[in-house]
């Protein structure tokens, strides 16, 4: 996947981005900020990531990634409650949403 | 925190587990499955959730920490998506609640 330069994982972290590197596809050189938060929120060796990506099947591991970018940035803008805090507000939406219907 | 028996981070980890373990509060020894799955989700070395505790309030930690259990559940209920998933899901129902109300 690799040609030339090195993806943003390998860059980061020093490696060399070979032909069957499997953060290249998802992670390329022009895009460095999305591999930098998910590094900085899923810690230092990637390892689970890796795994994970490994065990799903190649059509599933772009969306895989996509959502594992948006968790990482949700826990680094709300350290606290990551994006379980929008789950929980969302809630509390459609709880109001239904009562205001049932009354309409 | 931890009086007698390791907390069940320490136990997993194989660490001594100390009067200042910062996960003993939040993975009490008699849960050993929270931090099962946290460690499984957020990798080997828990270095990230641990430098994530020391940067917040220590009132503050226990909802982190209850996020942070939630979002790895979710992650291991739903490889691709996560939580996300659930966001997505209710995305689509307050969209729809509010269609639903314009319209009564």
């Amino acid at each position: 996947m690799c040609s030339g330069s090195p993806c943003a994982s390998c860059k980061l972290l020093r490696r060399r981005c070979t032909k069957d590197c499997i953060f290249a596809p998802f992670f390329p050189a022009d895009e460095p900020h999305k591999f930098t938060i998910v590094h900085k929120v899923f810690g230092a060796s990637m390892s689970r990531i890796t795994q994970l990506l490994l065990e799903l099947l190649a059509q599933q591991q772009g969306n895989a990634v996509s959502s594992l970018v948006y968790e990482a940035n949700d826990r680094m803008r709300d350290p606290v409650y990551g994006c379980v805090g929008a789950i929980s507000f969302m809630q509390n939406q459609v709880s109001q949403l239904q009562m205001q219907l049932a009354v309409a």
